[in-house]
């Protein structure tokens, strides 16, 4: 038998360094260290304090913590083009090879010129057609497998790094803070939710199924050896952008989140629909105005400088009267991207 | 500063108590205690240690430990009719009341009457109509609010007791065991997503988002005072029976799951689907044939007893030729209900 002191001996240092560690932690880790000590920062602390802290008069139990996250221009640059419009654009000539027909038909026909002006006037029915040809006919392990690949190679013209390397740190930051308070994650995101399942999990900590995005049904079916696959259709189940947004967030996650962040008119349903919730609700609307780090466009630019997406002033004056905070790139943001430009 | 004995005395009896607290759990925590010890619970749990194990060539990593579980008849009682049909039908007079012109249209007439035997003549699809009418037209919160008082008054004709009682204890065991081994539990039923997420997670711990049903488009718009809601249209997305629930998993989950447990025709394609992915797969079909504790139909008694869902000889044979698991209610069971009928 043991003496009473060997089983101290055995069992105490360890759990004394835990609790020295946990204090120590507790000390140091600073939540969102990218963030400049500003209104937005204060926002996001002051929410997860109030909503975590047992007692407070808005906690929230921790089975409906749910953050919901814009993907494209809010997690991640999506100028001058979307990443995933980059894809669909690259699948093109092989969409071509396979089907020849369509060489003399727009606006494919446009894509495979390699005319970069003509490519930049293209409209959005146009390149709806691109995405619907490109995203569908295939098995989803055979389009999984060709967008992995093209995003493994693929880099972005300005920064010349691939597209996963382009999220914004404050933002990855925000992310990792609400999950080590009890939240659960989403991507909302008016992009493909088969794509971005494909690398959000590796990229944003974020798993396939807490992706929400434009889905297209699947078809159920057989491949030439007998083994069952689902097969990816051009018909539209969800257009997961504007008011589609809180639709795709009651179809697959039916709750309304306590928290959302966006960067879009395409975002502002979900940012309001958010804040019309009881308790403690966090709607953030990052405002690019970061020429130098970033870009800048908006009402930063005057104009929209994208043709998808808009950044209207009725956005931001939106904003002030439904009380969403808006994230100012260029103060907020010590720094934008894990690697410093 | 405190001696070391101190500090010993403060933190070692309670992490040696922690300590042997978690020896003592895992020697008397048996899983599944209302499980006879046959070849469906030696499935289960044979799976779960070569899954769960490190090192093991079928480790399954955490986050890919997906298990799905059909509900009507699979974690709960489907006879004499499923539970939200009872619901549907149950909503049709206040239907009428507000549409009175529906009073002399078929199937609402029929149900109107109160002829028991005219009502159980009704056709799948007058009852898809039936469904279609009673689950559209309002916002997801008076819905919610309407299913939850109805299933707090309803009763079950044959056990006088609220559905949310009629769960099978052993499969509330399996749903508990997985989970205690790092698996996140979803329901893929083919009865309405919204009517499930309104009980499952006070039911079976099984929250809004991990739910996939037969689900209808949403409209976002404005009540009367202003305030965003999602009105519930009769516009289908998903049936999501048959070949519908490997995509509606595909849909909301993203991932083929690792284990997945059903009980009609309608869950062949999602148990086929999932029994054909790599590594160790899970598939179990629960057989009815316990007349006397629950019910016995399907290929216990020759025909199918129910109008909807199908119960072939042929699923058993396809069982048997994929490799799926049975589970007979009558001899894997020590108990059905965790009331003792």
């Amino acid at each position: 038998m043991m003496k009473n002191t060997d089983v101290f001996s055995r069992f105490a240092p360890a759990s004394l360094l835990a609790a020295l560690l946990v204090l120590a932690s507790c000390a140091i880790a600073e939540p969102l260290p990218s963030w400049n000590d500003g209104p937005a920062k204060q926002a996001i602390v002051a929410f997860v304090k109030t909503t975590t802290t047992e007692g407070s008069a808005q906690f929230v139990p921790l089975p409906e913590r749910i953050a919901t996250f814009d993907q494209d221009g809010t997690l991640w640059v999506e100028q001058p083009l979307y990443a995933q419009l980059m894809y669909c654009l690259a699948q093109v000539p092989a969409l071509v090879k396979a089907k020849p027909e369509l060489a003399t038909v727009e606006p494919f026909k446009t894509v495979m010129s390699g005319n970069h002006e003509a490519m930049s006037k293209l409209h959005t029915e146009d390149l709806i057609k691109i995405a619907a040809a490109t995203l569908s006919g295939m098995s989803e392990e055979t389009f999984a497998a060709q967008a992995k690949d093209w995003l493994a190679k693929a880099h972005d013209p300005r920064w010349k790094k691939p597209y996963t390397e382009l999220t914004y740190l404050p933002m990855q930051e925000v992310l990792q803070y609400l999950r080590a308070n009890g939240y659960k994650t989403y991507i909302v995101t008016g992009g493909g939710q088969d794509f971005v399942r494909t690398y959000a999990e590796q990229t944003y900590g974020i798993p396939p199924e807490q992706i929400v995005g434009t889905v297209g049904a699947t078809k159920y079916g057989y491949a030439a050896d007998g083994k069952p696959q689902l097969i990816k259709e051009e018909k539209m189940l969800l257009m997961n952008d504007g008011p589609g947004k809180p639709e795709g967030i009651q179809l697959v996650i039916g709750r309304r989140p306590q928290a959302a962040f966006g960067n879009s008119a395409g975002d502002s349903e979900m940012l309001e629909y958010t804040k019309a919730g009881a308790g403690a609700r966090l709607s953030m609307l990052v405002l690019h105005d970061d020429a130098v780090r970033e870009y800048a466009y908006g009402p930063a630019q005057g104009l929209p400088a994208s043709k998808i997406g808009t950044f209207p002033q009725a956005l931001y004056d939106r904003a002030h009267k439904q009380g969403w905070t808006v994230i100012s790139m260029k103060n907020d943001w010590k720094q934008v991207f894990s690697f410093a430009p």
